[in-house]
């Protein structure tokens, strides 16, 4: 079969063929199609220091994935036919691992598919155990492959409702009608946590240093999320009437991170998701507005099962409405491996179709 | 009487002879001792900004004491010869502030005894209002007036206890006996942080860049609290006994923010207590270290009225073992007013006796 | 205008005449439709102690209502021809009436639209104070008449979040997908609960001690709800494919509360909710077994407005596919008063259409 | 040695001489004294249908205990002579038991020394597995034989300082003060709960139907605690003052259940430990009120390994002050086997002393 495969270590990326054997209590998975993200990328580039083979020296890339079931085993909850995404990281051996947190692991013991020890779905069939696969409903298949960014978002609402409860959160009113979250970053994630936010009920807002092309600005505006450029806008004039109650990062610049700490709000919440960057933070004063502010701040990593289920159900009951479909910019083939080294213009989520 | 004042915007501080007018409804108090702490000594010499007056032009100082009831009112729960400590911060008209969470504060609209817009306790007494007192046991008097101080430290437990519920955080044997928390800083916030951490069941190490004096190893010792000295120790050595699972910050600096982020174990839980310091952060890998641990960070200023009762409690019952009144190291009189411009060579609390 | 109205302390109900003054401040709403529920018949047949008149002798009844702006003000959110629910019970004075929580009233002194101190919207139209009104969207106008019932559903589902963190709940692999939801009482709130619960991912199960009409039947099935008849099918036989982790009464009957002690497995979680029924406890041994299973039960009466816009959120996204409309069973004239009197067969909710 | 047993499906006690095979990797342990409760009564009377023998047909007795290590075993963390006191209940394989929290064991297969399964520590010495040994400072050997039965308490406040959290449950000024706390039993597990209820700032009653010896009402009034004769004492008048905010129940009758529900205010919180009694519930409206006060009620059974040390935690530091080793009202010998079939007048706790 056709895989597309990283030697990690080395910068680069091809499509070959590849051979799996069966194996026993496993089931077999056609790969229907799979996305791209930055992390796929930055492996290609040869950027992480993490990534590793599951056996020889190559790694098929990969962890974005929707399959449908080719041969199920017996007594398996799945059968022929159904559509599953598999899970990315399986788990180790910690006390969470142990109770179905591989993404709060202790001891950093555990794989992920297509990044580290394991290989990913990149590739026109896998075999995998049924308890890493997630069953979803065929009403989604056109986006489903954005479930597994989605399971992301679901963990970070899932910390969200954990620290709005260290102090009476809520307006006077029990609602979130007077608070406002922020999202840093207009990458697919930035993108789909804005939409779960925003149908949280909060005041939602969009940042990026640039301005959005005309796609992203279409999809943001059906959806009820305003947009905020950092370089051009005037920020206390946007606060006045979206306050930043809730600021969730998926950029991962020290920058952001002083935008944040400086503009949110007393009991405010910081959720950080994005790990790209690296910088500087040039006045330390952030320390104080931590205490002063009495601010939460929590990084969120991966996500677990329960999340993959719910990123399918939200897909499920609020893609229809929200024009999920749009965020998949872009279709390839296996051939066009070229699309794992350069972003298109305007790419919002490009995906693979295998078959 | 004699009263200790400052003009906020200007540097110095005098001791004066001032009558307080008797005000309707309010409890007279007879000042026993006041505690001296950082923040008095950063209004003398004019370092913070927020710093007014009740009326005039200059402010009583102090919002650590410890004081006897003189005259009561018809109706009170206090009646004369009661100990008592006065609260520091008053509410405004904010959510949190109505539901007795001033420590919370939405709007920033509070005053502070001895800070802002409101005289302290560095007087011979003082006029207040029942509700902002607090009954002391005649039994911890001599070192009650580490109550305020003490009831931050009440408040960081409350965030700590409330942290840990976001994952699955105890030992595999539902204990804390495998969990460590450091404490930054040596001053008596830091000490009593360490104190109150150690008597909740976790391995504590107390963190200086300086040696300590001995009569801090001293207490330290006796009460089981491991010291270390940033500067000369080996941080992996000491990290295998002495795990980073809680970390306290009550120094204020960048650079043991990022001391922190880099040690901590996975899932940690940071609290921020500590205001002194500006700095800038060198290298920006803090933030991919926050998201890939699932760290959990939380700010943590002043305390509630249950705070204080608490901190009283925990004296009553904790002190007697714990050599607390050791702490104490230095007893002023109110015309000692250089204490509070210059701080002696082993201090960890100096008081004023008043009465 | 046309008006259904009690007389509070005597059974019986009428239509008759009446006339609204304006009130300044206030919007004007004209009423589409007004549903029915258990209590509306309670009140009209005399049986409930609590229910009074806003002023005069009689109470204009009816809770469940959705209406349009015909009459705005100034400055306000809601402009002419938006849809709005009206809220059911306005807050009192204490701590939790000012935090928007009147559902968790203290003291009692609160007021309740059609049922306490207030007159309800069983009329042509009426004047609302804007914080009372909850915006609906036009896609839902059909059955937004359920946003009230089901915001009580929506409390409950707050309250299962609070409690499954009680103790480590989920599955072994993180998800609810072994635990499963019992659902006493096949009324409207019932199949509500049933519905929401079975979207958060638990195997639901709803119980009834007599058979169902097919629409019903009809409408569980398509939902993928499981139902049990608990006088002639087979406890231990059903409870081994459909385990009763969450138990949720919507009954109200001593009976039930002894089959769900009973039958719930260890840690498990009791929402009640129904409040009908009078009766006994036979054996007594409930208690031993509340403490050996290491239960936690919790009452959940009414919701807050954070439920209702939740419960238009939930009717927005996922009624489209539940057929949520077949719930409405049947569409009556204000002149169809018996239909307060007399439940018809096979009701699941009635509606009065008014505009 | 001497060892008291009991034959399970028999009534009756004896007292006889047992040798113990040394257990490899175990720690022998010599017995100080073991406590007696009323379970080892119920026991000897076979009155509990799941007591079992660890081997052939007979039962150590005994599951209060403190000893002191005679034989430890290499890379121990205990020494001779340290004191200790074994842990009752030992986990199954439930994910709650593999996390440590085997007081909520999911599927009831755990052992319970003294109990089920496993002997207990009526006798001279045992040998012990270190991770069920909980280590004790000398300075409460007078009567750590509490800490078992304290433990329990522990898991009470825990489950208390859950469900406060449910909504907001302080006062208006944050504290405890205006709250109170009824504890209904007067037997050991009662008067502990009363005076840590008592330490954590709530008003405390404690409630019997009968009069109180005089031993009792003196250890009470030192403690501030507040006595409520439920036969005779006037309920309204008593609740103006102390209000019945958490109920906890240490008795186990449905007539308590009753007092409870028809008593408790909003939002009230009542924790189920007692377990003894059967009984009825006449009338049928508790369900009512649980839903109309939306009342928040637990079974709390045993505690885990982390409630052992908090509660010998708890009596380093509070026990001096409340008199607590007045709570053993006798002390007897191994050969004194009548004392585990009748209760003497005034017991609070028998122990007996073994070294």
């Amino acid at each position: 079969m056709k895989a597309i495969t990283v030697k990690p270590g080395k910068v680069g990326v091809e499509i070959k063929d590849i051979e799996l054997k069966q194996i026993k209590n496993k089931i077999k998975v056609r790969t229907i199609s799979t996305g791209i993200c930055g992390t796929d990328r930055e492996i290609v580039y040869n950027e992480l220091n993490f990534v590793k083979p599951e056996e020889g020296d190559y790694l098929i890339l990969g962890h974005e994935a929707l399959g449908i079931i080719e041969e199920s085993i017996e007594n398996s909850i799945f059968k022929e036919g159904d559509l599953v995404v598999p899970m990315v990281r399986r788990p180790g051996n910690c006390k969470l691992c142990k109770i179905g947190r591989q993404d709060y692991c202790l001891d950093g013991n555990f794989i992920e598919a297509g990044i580290r020890g394991k290989n990913g779905f990149m590739c026109e069939y896998f075999y995998e155990d049924e308890k890493y696969l997630v069953k979803i409903n065929k009403s989604i298949q056109e986006y489903a492959v954005l479930v597994e960014p989605l399971k992301n978002v679901m963990k970070i609402v899932e910390v969200f409702n954990f620290l709005k409860n260290r102090v009476s959160w809520e307006c006077d009113d029990s609602t979130y009608s007077c608070k406002g979250a922020w999202i840093f970053g207009t990458g697919p994630e930035g993108i789909l946590i804005s939409l779960v936010f925003k149908s949280l009920g909060l005041i939602t807002t969009i940042v990026n240093r640039h301005p959005l092309p005309t796609n992203i600005l279409d999809f943001l505006d059906i959806n009820g999320i305003e947009f905020f450029n950092s370089s051009s806008d005037d920020w206390s004039k946007k606060l006045k009437d979206y306050p930043m109650d809730v600021a969730i990062d998926a950029a991962g610049t020290t920058e952001i991170f002083n935008q944040i700490i400086e503009h949110i709000n007393n009991n405010g919440i910081i959720i950080l998701f994005g790990t790209k960057g690296s910088g500087s933070i040039e006045k330390g004063e952030f320390i104080t507005k931590i205490v002063d502010k009495n601010l939460s701040i929590a990084g969120s990593e991966d996500g677990s099962k329960l999340h993959y289920i719910q990123a399918s159900n939200y897909l499920e009951n609020y893609a229809p409405k929200q024009n999920i479909k749009n965020l998949i910019t872009g279709i390839y083939k296996p051939e066009d491996i070229w699309i794992l080294k350069e972003k298109p213009k305007d790419e919002i989520k490009s995906i693979i179709k295998w078959s």
